[in-house]
């Protein structure tokens, strides 16, 4: 079993680089904050005696070296990225729970057959630069470097750039190497495992993800001068849009959702009718069909706004199809909760995560624990000691069977 | 008459100052190109020998001296700011036209019984700093100079410390003083004069106006966790919103304008359910019960929004009332426009302009002429020579009328 209060202590100290003053944190990928937290991460390693390799998308592998380095190793990781004003345990969790484990083994001086590298997979959030489980993706052969390097911020920054500007642009290439097994550890961000008191998710599946960029053009206006009849407004556009998408997730109902997280309106002046709304949309179901009709619905809603003077661009940025981990990977996380005695549930996440796209290239699987209310993308996201410690349990033994094997 | 040549070249040369690709110009309250194009001002009003003034507002005060400087002044101007991808003509055109009628007079030795006073007046678009009109307001007494200086921008930036920054906080209190007649020429900013082919508009009325900051509080939540029916939304919230802003706007059709021109979402991520949006609202008619009904229907709109667990906090920030204007005033631009064989029509400004409020302590009208299609707010906004040259005589008359009596 791990050191729970170890463990503790460091998602505490980890959740003070990008700390808000709510009790969450802002630490988007590739920032200033991020930099501090993977500094303070390989110097953590460094001190166990473990490696530490940087990638050319800024991955960052951790390897506890096994007796035979021949073989291909275990994998356990997660990301230590956050959303804006998001909580202090999505992702980082995953990664000092691994972290723990691979101290745990120390403690005890146990000799694996094979190497463990726990990794840190950059901008998996997808706040900061579109789309989520970027590096992971180019790792997993999803999608080119060049493609990844090209994707720039809010600000026009792009992850080349950033790479190179917070310095962990390695010399290694982003590419994925053979692997026995892969766990990710990650809070459910949903209520489930809380609401029916279950320790351990075991998560056999994951949603299917749509992302979309829209650019709704209009026409500025005088808001004084302009009748309402001859406007071409890129806002109410927008409006009408919006209450579309949330109809389609609606429809699609209990499993489907649609979002719209971000938009930015130009030229965001009180008095101007707006000339363009700029916005995302996404979809998520864990039917490929699903997503297909939804697709089209939104596509339908876009070329609706024609009515109203303002065309609407509709850019399809991340398709991300529904996958189903590896049984044989759950049923070695099922043995050790068993063995510890912590009740389980089989699941589906609604989130994605890196290790969707380890599983595209090696045997894979998830590990959830509860968060309070379900509660994140969040500074309110919590979790409790008691089930942390469970969570990194079932890592540990997950992982050390895979390892030994 | 005006040397109409030498007016377009000012025009021409101002329209760099803040200039974008698009043709149109950037030229927000206080800014760096505000203060440049200030200085021109300046410069140009103190090479024809005026007096240049500047107040506590930042309000500049351009004189041309008459016999008898014991008379009250006769008044004239607009604005040098614009709204961000603004138009080329919005307000400078007035200030220009004011500075070329000064010039004429000056070639032509005309001496006048009164001084003439041509006004630049700070922050009029109420697009960096809301609301519009804010110095006029402060010099007319409509607004405390305390509270101008609190007004921030969008980064936290207050009226007072941007008036410092660009060291156009002048010494003279910005308090009313006797004015004989005051004259704004505008274009017009909607399409009816270049319809009709009129040449000159005599503005007898401004509708009132009323704007609010609307503060939408729902809860932070995962995109791809969160089922629809436990969301608190507030992006769907505000779109629920926007679409009930522009059902008023036509509910009062034809004189009513409903807008919402600005909104920020928190946390702006494509993958969180967004928080919070703050946006603005206005609307305009020329009756005030329409105004007061308009309001109320935005406070229901607004409670109803409780039924998506939404809270909205609605903050009433301006409040202007319709207003007529000077009957002999209008005359004089009458006889003038008359004499000079141009066409005219009665009409009422949509817009709001810093003359409503000088109207409320000083005899006071406008004269607008077309600009093309009736576009402003936009960088397409356009008139021609021949549209500027016969304002700016139409203006020049008014005032030497008024000037002489
Ligand atoms: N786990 C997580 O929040 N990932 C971000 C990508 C997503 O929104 O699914
Ligand atoms: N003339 C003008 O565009 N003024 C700005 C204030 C308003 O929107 O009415």
């Amino acid at each position: 079993a791990v050191n729970a209060a170890r463990l503790w202590s460091t998602l505490e100290t980890m959740a003070q680089l990008g700390g808000t003053p709510a009790g969450g944190v802002t630490r988007l990928a590739l920032s200033e904050d991020d930099r501090l937290a993977r500094n303070l991460l390989r110097d953590w390693a460094r001190e166990e005696g473990f490696s530490c390799d940087v990638d050319s998308m800024g991955n960052m592998f951790i390897r506890r070296a096994g007796k035979n380095p021949e073989l291909a190793p275990v994998m356990t990781g997660s990301h230590v990225d956050s959303q804006p004003l998001g909580g202090r345990y999505d992702g980082i969790y995953g990664v000092l729970a691994g972290l723990e484990a691979l101290r745990t083994l120390n403690d005890r001086a146990i000799e694996t057959e094979r190497d463990i590298v726990l990794v840190n997979w950059t901008n998996e959030e997808g706040a900061r630069f579109a789309p989520a489980m970027l590096a992971s993706g180019v790792w997993s052969g999803q999608f080119s470097q060049e493609y990844a390097y090209s994707r720039t911020d809010s600000a026009g920054v792009s992850v080349g750039e950033a790479l190179e500007a917070i310095g962990y642009q390695g010399e290694t290439p982003a590419r994925a190497f053979p692997v026995h097994a892969c766990y990710e550890l990650h809070i459910e961000q949903g209520p489930i495992l809380e609401d029916e008191a279950i320790d351990i998710g075991l998560v056999h599946a994951a949603m299917g993800q749509r992302w979309f960029t829209l650019t709704l053009d209009g026409f500025a206006a005088h808001a004084g001068t302009t009748p309402m009849h001859s406007r071409r407004d890129a806002l109410t556009a927008f409006a009408d849009l919006a209450l579309k998408v949330e109809e389609i997730g609606i429809q699609h109902a209990p499993d489907g959702r649609a979002t719209i997280g971000m938009a930015h309106i130009t030229p965001n002046s009180r008095n101007v009718v707006p000339s363009r709304v700029v916005c995302s949309v996404e979809f998520r179901h864990p039917q490929t069909e699903a997503l297909v009709a939804m697709e089209a619905a939104l596509r339908q809603a876009a070329d609706n706004l024609a009515a109203r003077g303002v065309t609407a661009n509709v850019e399809r940025i991340f398709d991300y199809a529904p996958i189903a981990f590896d049984a044989g990977c759950l049923s070695r996380s099922e043995q050790a909760a068993r063995e510890l005695g912590y009740s389980t549930k089989r699941m589906v996440s609604g989130a994605g995560h890196d290790t969707c796209y380890i599983s595209k290239i090696a045997p894979a699987s998830m590990i959830f624990i509860p968060c309070v209310k379900g509660i994140s993308h969040n500074e309110a996201e919590n979790i409790y000691q008691s089930w942390s410690e469970k969570g990194a349990n079932v890592l540990l033994n997950s992982v050390l069977l895979a390892a030994q094997e």
